[in-house]
């Protein structure tokens, strides 16, 4: 899909700062939804109060109709509020970019309004246990009038509790219920179906608990005989046209490490700026930030955040002035993951710093460095992970890919 | 204090024996009490059934008398268990090395003969909040009959809630209270002094709630008034002492990371072995053992326990065979670091890579890696740091200390 | 200075096509020059015929009007022909670019015309034996009759064996030939200076022969009782406008060692298309290109390289907009350093893996990896140094720098 | 083979001290050779009076029997004078390390004599274009009457232009010139024999000119038409008991790694204290000690080295302690191969560290960091390279050899 610029420059500059005026309410309770393991409910009605949810549909439907730089810049003001908070919304934004690429015009008119003027979420539960998103889907569609019948489970279902839709890959049987053995026409099967997340056959499993990123409300959606009637099968496809606007994962994930980065490097700077030892061995007091190791390796996490910034910056500009298209399809994905392999990276980097800087006080729970050390800490397994894109990137070199692996 | 082998190698040998029985104890009862937060009170009277409170206490006092390397095996057998279990009670084990080198023989013998036949525990509460060990006791000792009043809140006091005795560092001050302005005159005020744990005026606070580590039991020590006869002082000089002595802080600790990254290891090794991935896009099935940079990555993190593991034989083996008197007092506290840095840094290493192999899994809480990830993340910050050690290392080798700085 | 794009895009593309085109003249004779420690003379005239003599002296002097970005490209071109030949004449063209920022119109009227339409060659000598550019020079300039003896050494004088023009930053001494003591008031006394480089009073000692970058006739130049006329003082404040116009020196020599990286990783890739061991233990061939880690680190080899360029372009981009009004000047200084950072690391890291994956063939003289390896090498060197930045820009976000370094 | 130590503790300082004291020679001329790219011809009768050529010749045929970790230590000496001649002339010592545990009681009283008495000299050509030591030998052994003719030609062959005697490893083919095409059948063709250096058939190409390493003669051994009587086959089976026997190579490869490292350390130091920056901006002297990021780096650099000694020691009295025995045929190697791996690539640290605080004089050639840096980029190329020693070991541990590796 060809990157359309719909809005004026100062109607990009309005979105970032609803973002930054919207981040302060996910500053105001990340750390309480971390403690607590919960999903910060409250913040799912701001959100739609604030417009965001119709952040990046397109104007024609009434959407705000921002453009890949801006929603990226958008996701990292948010992210800078509570990283956590962000990817959990994020994910809404994340799918409806997808579906600008992905669904027919008659499916965006059917949905999109109501995302725009209502705020009505969505979600995408495209991994299950066996193998993530890598893995062809284990949850069945089985051909009936009118429709299939649904049963699987969803796993790393990233804003599931609150979603009022969930969208979800699915691998259409034969009327038996069997499935091809032959993972090339398996795959052929996989396509993707929306329904109502109040939908007869559908609930959640509260199974989150993890290291960081709690309050993404990242549970298992589970479909038991989920009807789903023909029209809401939206994409023929799946995995294709999936990676082949995967720039709306990548680059909005991009942002929500780089965002948290900053965040780890403005609370490090702070703190180092107050830091002083009082009475050691052979000195009255030594401040932290006359130190020459502390000096540099402050201006190393400085380094690696505006590093971080120029991927996506010029990754989303690119896309914007269409010069993907000489990329080639299957180098074109493995572009699209360079910003999240080195904001996530990077972003790791950065955290591990800032806690060395500040000391034994920031492995204290409730420090915000501990907290965003752990949230940092998703950031390598969002796939590709960091190492499938370097493997993906070297084979697709190596000339190894033949035909492409985006196309079914 | 040279160091002199009192086991015959049978006796090492079962040492080492008794401690991998007891890690399976604190293997049971890690997990829930890093879930929970809570103290393994269970453990200690397991601990001094044992024998193993009396592992490093000469011989002539009933003790084991197991040598800096057997006690450093033993300690990596705990962590293999459970690391945070193992630097709680390794807490006593660190600070009866301490005390064979920093007590005068009539205090030891005071107290080590029921630390050999009872289990009495000892900690070690030498940190407070303003600048960690590196700072100069803001805990104060005012001179009164007979003895001192003691005031003041230590830190990082683990196994406190359970050790019979606290040892802690002071600072004893004039008459009226106050304490010299100059660091050096200060520094010669800083005392070590003993106290039973039930003793009026001491008490407990509850301030425990860290990233990894849970299970350590690192309270806050307060005293109130606490008073302390003259013969409990057992140590006229702190610091001196202590940095001259820190082979059995730097060696137990570098034990208690190596077990952790030995047990990393055997955990992603074996789920490595059993991970496959069912179809995927073009394939029926992917062995993650057959990935070529699976097998180097895991490659890797067994070379990076080898030599974490170098690194603590061959320092410990210098010392039995009294190789440290070439040393110098100065380098030999910087020589003492380096297994302290290779093993904390290279746990990291390990704990980070084995993650990687594992996936998105291993980032749930109940997952083992999870919880080794977080408890390894507290190794650089143990004084002296990693940062500080290699500061030491180079300004000592600049000419940077004169007089050295472990003398008062 | 404003950054202003005088070229049509046509002419940016031209102008690019144009270094592309000379490249191949570098890429000819680059081995050679390296394996002779012999500066490439014979390019000296195609540079000029090319008229990338003129790349960014502003059109209203006949020049070819290049701004900061077109000119990264070109230099990017020039450096994946060979990256020594690349960084001797980017000396010429950095300088150019200081020049339009820090010399007056009237000198720049004097100066450029000739650039534009004859190729007359400028270098920038700037460093001493002493502290490189950070040392105050210690050249010295003492007051005459209409102008100044100037008498002192150059070191790192690239390109100075076929410029037309010197330029050096020198010290005015007091008529008796003395300089203050203060360092503030001693750094007020430095400026900028151009003379013929067949000036009586100029010679170059041939000193050059370093590990790497051979080809790039980095002599130092002697300046003995030289007169220089009042109006060859080009500048009569050096540091602070060079600092200030550094872009021309970060922007380009990022540019040099991306493109020499992505030369390397050029040839890597197509060594690795090719390598394959014939009969092993156990095995009748092996390819590279089937070795998982071979894959994954020639990705990450690419993803290097695409991090470098995102630096580069970022940075030039952002100059362009003006978006460095933003920065103050005490941070631009930093921010402008970044991507060289970034290229020059990233650049050591890509041919680290590359001579990896080749293999001991790569080590031999005559194999391109070699050559590339000892050229990239040089990249931490150039000051501001990796080092230097990060504490440069550590100080100044910890507000050490008051007033700005940048104002003398 | 069982490591037996039979040097007193007196014999094995001695032979440490004959080290040093013949390192002095190496430190005077290795500079010259490795600018010059040629062979240390004169070493070679300093190295045969020093009786080291006799080193780890067994007492039994008049050697000094020195021990696994005795020829360690010597090494390590040798290198810290000059590294390239110190690998030049460990060629020697490695493979009478491999013969004593691979050739015959017989041959061994055959060659070894006057290996002590003379200071006769062997190296070992074990590596062709093809694919190094990994690749099946393509040179061929024809059966002829009494013996063999041999052709073909051997790369890498340090020590080639001084050695008495070579050995090589050669696949015997069928009488009409044949080998089976199938690698197990072919390896099993493989065996080990022995020429003298001036035979009939035998000649050096003058091949080597590298990166660095320059001074060890690495030449190309050619042999066309040799005839090899049948008493020569030294060794019916070369690959299995070569790497059964392959810490002759890794430990004394470490220690020549280490040796460098301890050397450019040592520079590095000596050089940081003298250095000072004079007057700069704002300055009127910066001493490089003073500077905290450049204390905490050479400390760094202290650190790796002390990590490198603590895996050679490790190793080496491990081997001597018989502990190998619980190691397994297959992991054995592996861990043999620590020591190479962490030294190779500590080294390479420690150089490029020891050139940043150095600053771009040590990039000009005559700088001793110069060519120490050169020298120790060969590490990573030795066989196992690092790359395969990650790999191999992690296939190890997955159980992926089976049978064993080292079995033909």
């Amino acid at each position: 899909m060809p990157h359309i610029v719909e809005m004026t420059e100062a109607e990009q500059e309005a979105a970032v700062e609803r973002a930054r005026s919207l981040a302060e309410e996910f500053d105001r309770v990340g750390a309480e939804h971390d403690r607590d393991n919960t999903f910060p409910y409250e913040l799912s009605s701001l959100f739609k109060e604030s417009g965001l949810a119709g952040l990046n549909v397109p104007k024609r439907f009434g959407g705000m109709g921002a453009d890949i730089w801006t929603t990226a810049r958008c996701v990292q003001e948010l992210a800078r509020g509570d990283a956590a908070c962000a990817l959990a919304f994020n994910m809404h934004i994340g799918v409806i970019g997808f579906f600008t690429g992905m669904w027919s015009e008659g499916d965006q008119k059917r949905f999109f309004p109501t995302v725009a003027s209502d705020g009505d979420l969505f979600d995408g539960a495209y991994s299950e246990a066996r193998a993530g998103v890598i893995g062809l889907a284990d949850t069945l569609a089985t051909p009936v009038d009118g429709g299939w019948k649904v049963n699987g489970k969803k796993t790393w279902g990233t804003l599931s509790l609150v979603a009022d839709y969930h969208t979800f890959n699915v691998t259409i049987t034969d009327p038996d219920g069997s499935v091809p053995d032959d993972p090339i026409e398996r795959g052929a099967r996989e396509v993707m179906m929306v329904c109502r997340s109040d939908a007869d056959g559908v609930r959640i499993e509260n199974t989150w608990d993890a290291m960081g990123m709690r309050a993404t409300g990242t549970e298992t959606v589970v479909f038991e005989d989920l009807f789903v009637p023909e029209g809401d099968l939206v994409a023929t496809e799946f995995r294709g046209p999936l990676f082949a606007n995967l720039e709306w994962q990548t680059l909005t994930f991009s942002s929500v490490y780089y965002g948290l980065a900053r965040r780890a490097y403005e609370e490090t700077k702070a703190a180092v700026i107050k830091k002083s030892s009082g009475p050691v061995q052979g000195a009255a007091n030594v401040r932290a930030k006359d130190i020459g190791w502390v000096q540099r390796d402050l201006g190393n996490m400085r380094v690696l955040n505006e590093t971080s910034a120029a991927t996506i910056e010029t990754t989303a500009k690119a896309l914007i002035a269409g010069r993907d298209a000489e990329w080639g399809p299957v180098m074109r994905l493995g572009l699209l993951e360079v910003p999240k392999v080195v904001c996530t990276e990077n972003a790791l980097k950065v955290v591990d710093t800032g806690m060395r800087l500040l000391g034994g006080g920031s492995y204290r729970r409730g420090h915000i460095l501990e907290r965003l050390f752990r949230d940092a800490r998703s950031g390598p397994f969002h796939p590709l992970t960091t190492d499938q894109t370097l493997e993906y990137v070297g084979m697709a070199e190596l000339g190894l890919f033949d035909p492409p692996p985006a196309e079914a």
